[in-house]
């Protein structure tokens, strides 16, 4: 049915994550063969913006050594605008010469998550982006700085995180010299209420520069809270193929919004993905199969679309 | 966080349905004991509307069979609204005979699945509704009538389900004397942008009339389907403990919006429904372990409540 709400965006982005922080956060250890295969076929099913990897030191995280690779791989596929995640300006260097199209750099809004996660304030996170944007420069690199600013909405070990710290991070960021900020719920805690009021004033900040909605389901809401997003224009989202992921700080508790059940729901609504909704289930089988012993998510892979399903090229 | 959003209703009311909805779908059959227990510690937590039962001949869902004793039971709780469902005016005798608050008359929008579910048109459903009325006058009795149109949002059986239909059937409802209306999306068609222009259209007909939205979770679209409802200021939702119920028609599908998740979104919200979320927890616990065996569903249980969850109690 076509939406009947003129404040929804009539298209919308999903961008998969799952390589990334799906990966990072389970123990199995997909081999370089299958994630060129994921990235294929989530293109061939439509995606165009697939978070491949991160640049981190490999005896960090082992299972993403192959990021550069995969980044070289994505970029062979026509219109795939490639990201990766670094953490700092050594990692943000390896991202330019990889020739991705952007890179994320994390921001905990946190202290104390930012402490214990990324090892600095949120300050000299935001000072390192200021050396990020300098070297992309230097390198006469084309490469977009987004900030991500997670904890966004409350922390597991700080507790509140004031929506006034957020704002000032993000501005901060756009100040050093990101080119697109985000916002992320790391953990968790956003509801519909506060996603509304959160990035009502993100938006007054960093307008067509707010770049995209990071939300985990932690607590079941994570489709609620992109819905709420949308009805304020936003139409970027990161989501995992099969929820994975997940929160360290809440075992067995759901990772990102599954990346089919939000290409159901924009699909649904008449919001044009471009995505093949069969073709995204059928990767999560095969996906689901190579990940056989993790704890997966999702919900519209037992039930089906439903009949009144209109897909996009019917609809279009 | 308080909400800042205006247009969401300060109170809204959850109606546990999971002795009804939940456990006519499922295979075990709890005991009258059991589920007196489940009707006390619901109340206790704070829940003060329950859909007990089903006033249905017992060769048809003997798990049911115990209705009115559970009326009778339900009724020594203090300020406890007790909702039963009544397929027809023999079932609706039942229901005032019993003293029950509220009765429920399901009708299916969709012709093909009123056919096969109620072996009745949707009009003669409407008929039945006035003689149901003309009874409970007669008798005098307080017991109100709700007609909740299901299938209103598409049906397995018979796919689309006009807008217009649906229109339609509730204003007939309401014309031969239901008291209140409701709409559900009994297979789990709903999205966001569905539940705003419908309900929209049924507040327009049916206004403070227009009593409650039932959605199922079954395609990961429940909270969200509340949300777009809670927006519009409709204030009052079925849901089932852990998720019960389920769709016969999508083999192990979720059923309705789990209780606990959304008094977890409704209390995030600050929106009050009086309900100790702790306590909803610890009686999900208790019947999981009643229910072994059964695919139950929902979020919070696993991760729990936000750090930063403030309890009813302390946000008033």
């Amino acid at each position: 049915m076509p939406t009947s709400n003129p404040r929804l965006p009539r298209a919308a982005v999903i961008r998969e994550v799952g390589l990334r922080d799906g990966l990072q956060s389970i123990a199995t250890i997909l081999s370089t063969e299958r994630k060129r295969e994921w990235i294929r076929a989530a293109h061939a099913a439509g995606q165009r913006e697939i978070e491949v990897g991160s640049f981190v030191p490999a005896r960090l995280l082992p299972q993403l050594a192959d990021t550069a690779d995969l980044v070289n791989y994505a970029k062979t596929l026509p219109g795939l605008f490639v990201s990766v995640l670094v953490p700092n300006l050594r990692g943000a260097e390896s991202a330019i010469a990889s020739g991705a199209d952007l890179m994320i750099v994390p921001l905990s809004a946190s202290h104390a998550h930012s402490l214990a996660n990324l090892r600095k304030t949120p300050d000299e996170v935001v000072a390192e982006v200021a050396r990020i944007r300098a070297a992309r420069d230097a390198a006469g690199a084309k490469t977009l700085i987004e900030g991500g600013v997670g904890t966004a909405f409350g922390c597991t070990l700080q507790g509140e995180v004031a929506a006034d710290e957020v704002l000032r991070l993000m501005q901060a960021l756009l100040d050093a010299g990101a080119d697109r900020v985000s916002l992320a719920d790391t953990v968790g805690y956003a509801d519909p209420a506060m996603v509304r009021a959160l990035f009502e004033q993100a938006l007054k900040i960093a307008g067509e520069r707010l770049w995209c909605g990071h939300f985990h389901d932690t607590r079941g809401l994570g489709l609620a809270n992109v819905y709420a997003a949308l009805e304020l224009g936003v139409s970027r989202f990161d989501a995992c193929l099969a929820g994975i992921g997940g929160c360290p700080h809440a075992p067995g508790a759901s990772g990102n919004v599954a990346t089919e059940d939000l290409a159901y729901m924009l699909g649904s609504m008449g919001i044009a993905t471009g995505m093949d909704i069969g073709q995204v289930l059928a990767l999560r089988a095969r996906v689901a199969d190579w990940l056989h012993g993790e704890t997966l998510h999702g919900t519209l892979w037992r039930a089906g679309l439903p009949r009144t399903f209109i897909p996009e090229t019917l609809a279009a």
